[in-house]
C-alpha cells in the first residue's frame, strides 16, 4: 500500500488515499518519491482542462530513489537517485528518429491515456486501476515508471531541487540554450514572471546575454526576477510592454522575446516586441483551441523567427545531469524557485496557493 | 530625354513619356537599360496598393550597361554589365551593421519616397520631379541609381536572364538556402507556383531536396513544376492541399514549407502542413492591415518554427554574381522563367497579361 494524493472528479480537492501498487514489469522502475513540485500543467488536470481518465494520481516535476527495477533495467539500479522525465520518449518514431525525443509520438500518447507504455498502470484501488499522469504519478509515496523515465543523477543535490530540473528548469534554460541559442550580448525579454520565467532569465544570463527585460504585472515578482539576473523591470500592469521594450532597445526592439504565459495576447506583444530579424520563443501553453494572431505582412518585411519549445527541447538522459552541474558548479540558482514546501495531505492547500498566485513553485516533501 | 513608361494617376495604364534624366550625382551611376521584369510588386503600385508620390516610373528588377559615373563612384564604370539592386543598402544603419543588408531601414524608407537617399530623383517632366520605383525607375531607357544599386556582373548572360536574378531569382532560391537552410535529403512544399515559386522550387532542387511537392490551383503552372525540381503537384482546386501533403509524407508533413502567394489562408496551410520541429517560410506578401491566424498550442507543443524572408535574405553585391554563376553552371534555369517579351511600349499589354494570370514573368525589352 502506498499513500497517494488522487483525483477522483474534476474540479475537486485531491483525496489521499491508500492505493495497492504493483511490482514494477519489464523495463520499469520503481521509485521511493522524495520530492515534487506543484506545476501548473498538474492544475490544468485539476480543473479538466486537459482530460484524462480518472481515478488519476498527478504529479510529474519529482525526484526520489530507486528501490526496484523490473527485468531488462540496466541504466538504473535500486539506491540510485532519480529525477522523473514525463516525457519517456520510445526511441522508434519519427521523432526520436530525427533526434528530438521532446517531440515523442509514443510519449505524446500517454498524455491522454494516462498510463504506463502498455496501456495499463500500476495504482489502483479496492481492485480498479487508478491512472498515472504522464507516465510519473509523482504525488504518491512510490511510483513505477518506466526505465527512460528515471534519470540517474548525482547524489549531491537535494532531492528538493533535483526534481525542478525535469520540469520548469528544462523548459525555461532549454527554450534558452537549445530552441533559441541566445548568443553572448544578446538582448532579451521574458514575458511572465514565474517559475518557468524566472529559468528563461537565468538561461539568459548563463549565455551571455547583456539586457534582460523582465515583464509581468505582479511587482514582487518582477523584483525576484533580479535574483535570476533579470537587468530591467517592466510592470505591463502600469505600461505598454511592447512600448516599454522599444524604449529600453533605442527603438529596436530585442534579438529574443519570450512568453511564458500562455495567453495569445501575450504571445503576440513576444512578437511585436522583436527587432528585425530576431527571434520570438514561446514557452507558455494556450488552450488548445486559441489562436495567435501575427501581421502576415511583417512576417516577410521583418524577416522575425516565431517558434516554441516543448520541455526546453531537452534530452532528459543528458540534460539532466547537465543542468545539476551547473547548479553545483554555482551557475544555476535552484533554492530562490521553491516558494513553499508542502507534506503529500497539504497539497490542497498547495494547489489553493498556485492558484491564488502566491506560489512560483511549491513542492511536496514526502516524509520518510 | 529618356523614353519612360510614366504612372501618373492609380489604377491607370502607365503613359510612356519622354522624361528629362539629369547627369548622376557623387556616388551614382547612370545606366542604360537593357531589359526589366514585370514584378507583382511593380502592379501592386499601379493599383494604389503601396502609396507613393506620383507621377512615377516603375520597375525594379532590371539589368544593363553602365553609361557613366558620378564622383566617388569606385565599384562599377562605364561598360559594365550591372543588374539593379532595390534594396540599395546604406551600410551604416543597424541592420546593416548586423549584417543584414536586406533590412537597411534606409532602404526601406525610400520605398515609401520613390526617391534616390538624397530625397530627389534625377528624372523630370516640365521641369517637375518624376519619382522612380525602390531607386530603379527601370522602366525607362536610362536611369539614375545609387552606386549600391548597381552590381556588376560577368558579361556573358544574356540581359533578359540576369534582370531575373535581382528579384524573383534571389527571392525564391535566396528563400531556401539562406532563411531555410534546406538540407539534402529534406522534404518540401511550396504553395504558389508563380515566379517566385518556380525559384523556391529550383532552390530546393539545388539544396537537394528529396520530395519537392508543388502547390496550385493552375494546372499549367502545375505541369511548369516539374521543369524546375517538383516531385509531386497538388492541385488545391481539386482536394485539400494540407492533407494531400500530409498523405505525401506518412501523415508526417513536411520538414519545410513556403508559402510564396501572400495570402493568410495559404499561410496558415504552410504551418499546418509543416511537421513537427519542421520550419514554415513566408515569401509571398501580403496587404500591411492582414493577419495569419496560428493555433496557439501548436507552437510550444509541436516545436514548429514560422518564419519570413525578404530579398530572399539576399546580399546583393555577393549573391547576384553567385546566382549568375549557378546559371553558367547549369545548376539554375532561368530561360522558362520568362513568358513573354514585351517593347517598352507595350507595357500595359505585360500588365494585362500579369493581372489575367497568364504570365509567369513578363519582360520589357529595351530597343537599341
Amino acid at each position: 500500500m502506498v499513500k497517494a494524493a488522487v483525483l477522483h472528479h474534476y474540479g475537486e480537492p485531491l483525496a489521499i488515499e491508500e492505493l495497492d501498487l504493483a511490482a514494477p514489469r519489464f523495463g520499469e522502475v520503481k521509485v521511493k518519491m522524495k520530492a515534487a513540485g506543484l506545476c501548473h500543467s498538474d492544475w490544468h488536470v485539476v480543473q479538466g482542462q486537459l482530460p484524462l481518465p480518472l481515478p488519476l494520481v498527478l504529479g510529474h516535476e519529482g525526484a526520489g530513489i530507486v528501490e526496484e527495477v523490473g527485468e531488462g533495467v540496466t541504466s538504473v539500479q535500486a539506491g540510485d537517485h532519480v529525477v522523473l522525465n514525463w516525457v519517456p520518449s520510445c526511441g522508434r518514431c519519427p521523432y526520436c528518429r530525427l533526434g528530438r525525443p521532446d517531440l515523442c509520438e509514443a510519449a505524446a500518447r500517454l498524455t491522454a491515456t494516462g498510463t504506463l507504455p502498455d496501456g495499463t498502470t500500476r495504482f489502483s484501488l479496492g481492485g480498479k486501476p487508478v491512472y498515472q499522469f504522464l507516465t510519473a504519478g509523482a504525488f504518491s509515496e512510490r511510483t513505477i515508471v518506466p526505465e527512460q523515465a528515471a534519470i540517474p543523477i548525482r547524489r549531491d543535490v537535494p532531492f528538493e531541487l533535483a526534481a525542478l530540473v525535469s520540469c520548469s528548469v528544462m523548459t525555461g534554460v532549454g527554450a534558452v540554450i537549445h530552441a533559441a541559442r541566445v548568443r553572448p550580448g544578446s538582448t532579451v525579454a521574458v514575458i511572465g514572471a514565474g517559475g518557468v520565467g524566472f529559468n528563461i532569465i537565468q538561461g539568459a544570463a548563463l549565455a551571455g546575454a547583456k539586457q534582460i527585460i523582465a515583464i509581468d504585472i505582479v511587482e514582487e515578482k518582477l523584483t525576484m526576477t533580479k535574483t535570476f539576473g533579470a537587468t530591467h523591470t517592466v510592470n505591463a500592469g502600469d505600461e505598454d510592454a511592447v512600448s516599454a521594450v522599444l524604449d529600453l532597445t533605442d527603438g529596436l526592439g530585442v534579438d529574443y522575446a519570450f512568453e511564458a504565459i500562455g495567453r495569445p495576447e501575450t504571445m503576440a506583444d513576444a512578437y511585436n516586441m522583436t527587432r528585425k530579424a530576431g527571434m520570438t520563443v514561446i514557452v507558455g501553453i494556450a488552450a488548445p483551441h486559441e489562436t495567435v494572431e501575427i501581421n502576415a505582412f511583417s512576417l516577410p518585411s521583418q524577416a522575425k523567427t516565431l517558434t516554441g519549445v516543448w520541455l526546453g527541447q531537452g534530452n532528459p538522459p543528458v540534460d539532466y545531469p547537465k543542468l545539476l552541474d551547473l547548479y553545483a558548479a554555482g551557475k544555476l540558482k535552484l533554492e530562490p524557485l521553491i516558494s513553499a514546501v508542502y507534506a503529500l495531505e497539504q497539497i490542497n492547500d498547495g494547489f489553493a496557493a498556485l492558484k491564488s498566485g502566491q506560489n512560483i513553485r511549491g513542492l511536496i516533501r514526502f516524509e520518510e
